[in-house]
């Protein structure tokens, strides 16, 4: 069988780049999505249905846009992997993460050790925590194996 | 009809008890729930069923068991208050959001003007963003309205 | 077996009224629900968490409000009965009536004979269409006979 | 991956064929739905099934007929655009967007400005709103970017 | 716990009385409910709601009266008695079944030796296959245990 | 789209070949499954598990066997038909009908005027009826047609 | 809130009347519920039905009437223990967790030490692990705190 | 159509291959899956993930890992044939029919008689028993007939 697998959260660093190449190279049958990753672009998503003046109704415009897209992705992927960094909130990992444990649809955390404490909800719904992309390449592999 | 209202995320102010003593107050017909307040007990949940070393399964264990209760709870009540305080990474709150997001079930953020941006995700799902319990208040007020 | 019965629509007459007194008045183990049907607070719902000066998220943020309490209702009810009068869209009636679709719920449609042709769809997915409050009052006798 | 789009409500002017054709033109991975929109051929949908003397009857077979088409398309599709246009009832958007926001699918309105109020309920619970199919495309672009 | 029960199927005995007087005197904690049993009235369950002249239509409308009723039940009770008895089609109860055997309810066949064969894919997703109103009492009890 | 159409009941006439067939010749893109209509196949189809001395034991792993086929070929069929013949008792084909009405899956009867009211409850839950292959076929190319 | 509480596996101990006596004295507000315990019973549940001569039948029969009983009661609870003795195959106990990990029901296991290893699948699904029942007991006070 | 059988349980002798090989050697249309049937890398499969002291959490972590696999096989299986050997506890083959049972999917079991009370209530829930590979085998053709 082929896997889709959802990739969610940081955006300032390449894991997912890493994780995509890996799996590529070992041939992996996995289709990866995840939300749009420039973050100029996903905050203005709603921009093109006409212009705000209000912050927060020009966030709310574009979270809803971007949700068209990620809402579907997460509802049809098998296995999401949900990336921690060490910078700014990323409360949309955690919400992304929610949402997975929600609709019992497995998922991989990936943070260092030091957010071991405030993860420990997500962590605790969560099927795997890796604390490097090799990791969850190495698990990728692992459940795709032939037997 | 009554309500059941699941009140989730910061613990370190008296928000929940605000909006339970005005609603009593008010006489609406609502049942609050909420995760184990008493961060103490909430970290320690775990422990009765044998000691753990290593801090990352201690915390798993005391996660689950949390678990139990509060997806229960959030499986079952017909809204969610979601309040995000300005301390701590709180990226408990913003899965319970996810959570509620998945099942369909409404939920009212609560929190500061200077978190809208990296709230977006969580607010674009949300039925209702308010900034005081006072208005929290006020909606369940709406919300029990005979008429 | 007690009932839950969701009035939608018209707000304009007293079809409710109508219903729910010869409800009463025959004993019947019926618990009635609807939206806010006044139709000033109902437009200001969401004014309490804060004021907006486009009229698109004054309507956005009210009709959430709203939607916590009829969404939540429709969702509960055994049955719906939606109401469209002769004046005025209402989208929201025919709205209510998907949605009860989509569920799988029950609803009975209450309109004239005149507006046939257009409410095809929304009668063609209902359980009965009715003239009259007394003819929904008999059908809601019917269903809660003794044998 | 690949989208599936139905396209809901008015059928006298050429929005469809604007967002399909522009849709295709930019090579975008959508497979569009809809109701048949032949209004005629809609309209006599049943009639096959045998002549009816009561329009009532005729109008609830055809809308039966239609409904496995269109309910079955709504079910499957990941995102639908609902249209109202300026003239007629259109009963059957309202119920489309509502039968939507019940399985929790996102669905986007295309509407002019003037109707913002009666359609607050129906946009309450939309992921964007948008005046012209040119926007609409905008946003389908989007959802379908690379990342 | 309390149970609810749902008894489908023929209406020409009082297999359901003697079912309910047994249940009653034995202090079951059971709550029956069925279909309207007065076969007159289920066949003008639809009539208040105007006069028809085709009896295709008389009995549309009819059914979905009485569907209001028996698919609610159905879906809220926790078992059903279908019973098949010597007379008559009785696709009903066979329809009743297989609605059951589609939700995962359990429900228990009621009929005598010499329709095996044509009951054997109604039986064959039931729970039990009882001879006689007495069985379904026994099992009724045995269900009812305090341990 | 491509549909999926399932066919069920009488098995003693040519008109699944006649629907195939027409469906064929019309280029319609629809995918037909059926139970195994082998009648002597059928009754043995759990034969090859053991033999039974007891006919209602026989009937059962026969009945279960089969349904491992047809229950999943409902579950995933977009539109079922389900035809009562003149003959025998069809308890299977109500049954099917009722499967399909519990999942929300359209169906559309095919019989002879004769027996609408005995098949009141299962024609009231149907999508259409329809008296003749022919008629059948005539919805299927409406329901395939491009616009 | 109050919990319905399942108590699955094991019935040659007393686990259940001490989980069951330490909850009632600390006037946890949990109802309990299980299968038949007493085993001879639960063996014999078909019997009423009708003797049966091949012991595979009688089994099947039993286990049918029993699982009316435990599948509604499983579906209802908000928790189960599942109890793992050092006796018998058990894999009733093992089916019922799989039952509660597909509906997403939390459960704890009860088991000794040194079944770890067979159990890591049942574990490892599972909310938390006790190894006696007053730790099932101390969890099951943890969740029903005031706060 | 196709199918999609996934192979649970017993992993020592080759009865996933007996029944692999036959049903490719007939042309039938089913994609097998199955669980990482080799033992050691199945219990290693979290270690990846980092090296745990505490045999519990080196199980529980490679059980997680390996249910990341297992669930989603099961869920989009078409059908589970659940295989007891006479060594070894097995208890995730009994969680893997009680997952199916919940999901309402089929599975078959396969086993000798001599174990046929202990595993009376998951026969119970099963579509069918068999005692040979080739017994599973022939049923696998029965449901991939033509007609």
């Amino acid at each position: 069988m082929s896997w889709k697998v959802y990739l969610s959260g940081e955006i300032h660093t390449d894991w997912r780049e890493q994780i995509i190449k890996a799996a590529g190279a070992a041939g992996l049958p996995i289709e990866f999505s995840s939300a749009v990753t420039d973050h100029g672009a996903s905050d203005a998503a709603g921009d093109v249905l006409g212009e705000e003046q209000n912050g927060f109704w020009r966030d709310h415009k574009s979270a809803k846009v971007n949700a068209i897209r990620t809402k579907t992705q997460l509802e049809q992927c098998d296995l999401a992997v949900v990336r921690f960094g060490d910078k700014y909130k990323q409360w949309n990992a955690a919400f992304d993460a929610g949402f997975c444990a929600a609709l019992g649809k497995p998922y991989i955390t990936l943070h260092s050790e030091d957010i071991i404490h405030p993860l420990k909800e997500v962590d605790g719904a969560a099927m795997a925590w890796a604390q490097t992309p090799e990791q969850v390449v190495q698990v990728l592999k692992y459940i795709c194996r032939e037997k």
